[in-house]
């Protein structure tokens, strides 16, 4: 095996332009799933996966669902251990669009000043660029030996970034042909610029809108202003309320059964490099906001928060309108860990908004995704092999990590198929995920797909 | 006189589908001042009415200034009490589009349960249908009699409601043509469906824009939430930091010489038909949101005020993103009464603000207008011939009242013409000013002629 993964590594190297390529016809289809206008490019995107597959000798195709469709590809080999993996081929809005320094569906390479190169477009890293590192690992194989080292399933979704609502249904209905050994996500960070990293911790979801009314029309803030409701001061005071003093989340119950992190993962965390003061200051902030007494990576990791996402109400044009709205709202979302009830967390914050609108106005919530935390073993076979053969890529220890993010999907390979993951990524904090310029580093691509090669051949021995 | 002020009225009821029609053409053009977008169209509101005054024999002229233009026209009568009658041509933004019935710049007459008609369109009411009361009165007294009863001057702003930042100048640079015995301004409300008023309190306004900037782009509310600084959140806690529990503004030096209203002005409030819980029922709402122990009355004419007009930050389209942004804004103003100084209110609400902006974040002001509030003297010949002539058109008394907006000119003609202003309006409270469906009821317009032909033959006597 190891003169083959010689030689399979090196055939990857080789072909990195081709590849890098086919990652660009990838990422130039908007396949944004929030926005339904864009329905169409996210079946085109799926489309353009499965014929990738079929091309590889996967017996692959798109699956409709209510919402995007899913793309599954199942690669002929039975023998060995059985892996499915999993990515997502939607990509965020774009939006601010004037933020962006090139088109964001034009991929773009831009020379860095570390000496990387940044591949810029919407989707090159989250997901795009992530999961063609896999697809890549398996033609190189492919290429050189004619076949994988082990059996594969692979499962694309498209609606990650809109709460994967057709997720859960899905995998209940195709729980026989997609469960196997383990999954296989690549949707996550590595340690750092220099480490690779496996996440074992994720932080779940709650996603709420919420919709002020007061007056029946809009009114004259001149006319009204003092006697009549304004709900941009009833949301105001809300979004005031939902934080402490001390930087923690007020809603009533929120931190029920909320544990903190073990003594051995915190002593693993401070043994890892992590630059607490680096890691805001290269967003160009310096006081960390949430509560006081936690480090960083505990706040941003094994602590739950409260973000507002966004918020709208009244004249944002040009100039002044002096307007007191009829409507404001803002959504607002809860980012979970291990002990938190999504549902509970929902119900929770729902009364605490109540309580709080005045008796003559009245506030409608629209629900978005909800997902517990999840947190995965520490020990077992796949996930020593894993990170043995990110060591040897990297040529440094690779790190057991945490996410603040949440990845739903996981949770529901546990719950629905009874099947682990494990979560292999090689994304940087730096990647400006969600928002303009999002970047993939060229050596994440070109080391992830060298890392999968080696995990493959690891998991065959 | 009396005939032939009877044979003026006659005309005036007779001709006032002609009437209609030309205050149909002035609507049609979309002169929104507040969006650089349609400074043409200014343009071409502000040559209609000046060539409407030549055709009545007027010296009238478009006057240039930095932002939109002034109309200036002269009657060629130089004996009598010489009045400047003003107006504005200029109308709020439509926005949102969705909520109008119609077309906002495409006149509709509309039956109200009332038995009255209803001009719906944006500018209907303020001031295009106000306005062309005045300027219908004189082409019937000029129709019957060949001139007016007085001397007639006229001046037609565009930038009221983009807070008429050249006025002033304008008003300095023309002092020694404009200046007359006395203004009259239509852009005011009648007391309530029957009764006319002429409006003698004016509240003051200071606008202001804030921008909150956290990170130097927006992040991945699960990779950055809780240590991250929120700019959203900023913004609501300095929004709900501007009111007190029991709902008065929370900025320091707020209320610096801010008086009770007088006793007997309050007595005549009390003997005024008006309807507090109908005031707020109309539009939907049940409980008085300011000061606690103050009357409506009081709250919107002789209380300031702080109103939130607008927000924006984040994702504010459809589906769910999960970030934090960058950046988050809110437009907000203050209603001023006599006593406060527009200049100290904006530096103590900056100073309130600043004090709220977490040290790594930065926040950066916007100055819209700002105007102190007025108070006309209750004396003089003026406002007595006025509200006889008035009380004669509506047959009932005519109220001295207050009015909860700004009208800015008011102050600028006393302090830089030394002039005193009559407010004589004709609009209902429900005319939906600066919302949608605006409208301006047809007996609004049919007596508001008939009331200036009577105010006009009062002057002259």
């Amino acid at each position: 095996m190891s003169s083959s993964l010689d030689a399979v590594l090196a055939h990857a190297d080789k072909h990195i332009e081709a590849s890098i390529q086919r990652l660009f016809e990838l990422i130039r289809i908007p396949s944004i799933s929030t926005d339904p206008a864009y329905a169409g490019e996210c079946e085109r995107a799926a489309e353009w996966l499965a014929t990738e597959l079929r091309g590889l000798g996967f017996d692959a195709s798109v699956r409709p669902t209510g919402g995007r469709p899913m793309v599954v590809g199942h690669d002929p080999k039975e023998e060995g251990p059985h892996v499915l993996f999993y990515g997502h081929y939607d990509v965020q809005p774009v939006d601010p669009l004037a933020l962006w320094d090139t088109p964001p569906f034009e991929p773009t390479l831009r020379q860095a000043p570390n000496g990387d190169t940044h591949i810029v477009a919407r989707g090159a890293s989250d997901d795009k660029g992530q999961l063609m590192t896999f697809v890549e690992a398996c033609r190189a194989w492919k290429a050189v030996t004619g076949g994988l080292p082990i059996r594969v399933s692979m499962l694309f979704e498209g609606e990650e970034e809109a709460g994967s609502k057709s997720l859960g249904p899905f995998l209940d209905e195709t729980a026989d042909e997609l469960k196997a050994d383990i999954a296989l996500v690549c949707d996550s960070d590595m340690w750092d610029e220099t480490h690779p990293a496996i996440t074992t911790m994720l932080r779940g979801l709650v996603g709420q809108e919420v919709e002020i009314t007061c007056a029946k029309a809009d009114l004259h803030s001149g006319m009204y202003g003092n006697a009549a409701r304004n709900p941009l001061q009833v949301l105001g005071d809300i979004i005031a309320s939902l934080r402490t003093a001390d930087g923690g989340v007020a809603v009533k119950g929120f931190y029920d059964g909320v544990t903190d992190v073990p003594d051995d993962v915190r002593a693993q965390w401070n043994r890892l490099p992590f630059d607490q003061e680096g890691f805001l200051a290269n967003v160009g902030l310096r006081l960390p906001a949430g509560e006081k007494g936690r480090s960083i990576m505990e706040q941003i990791w094994a602590r739950p928060t409260c973000e507002i996402n966004g918020m709208i109400g009244g004249y944002a044009g040009e100039g002044f309108k002096t307007v007191i709205p009829a409507k404001a709202s803002a959504k607002i979302s809860f980012r979970l860990v291990a002990g938190q009830d999504p549902a509970k967390i929902r119900e929770a914050f729902q009364a605490h908004v109540r309580a709080r609108v005045p008796e003559d106005c009245s506030v409608v919530f629209k629900d978005h995704g909800a997902s517990p935390a999840v947190v995965m073993p520490f020990d077992g076979a796949f996930l020593q092999k894993a990170l043995k053969a990110l060591s040897e890529e990297w040529e440094t220890e690779a790190a057991i990590g945490a996410t603040g993010g949440s990845i739903p999907v996981v949770g529901d390979f546990k719950k629905r198929l009874g099947m682990d993951a494990l979560l292999v990524g090689f994304a940087r904090f730096d990647n400006r995920i969600h928002s303009p310029n999002e970047k993939y580093d060229l050596s994440s691509f070109r080391h992830g797909i060298r890392s999968w090669i080696r995990i493959l051949a690891a998991f065959a021995a």
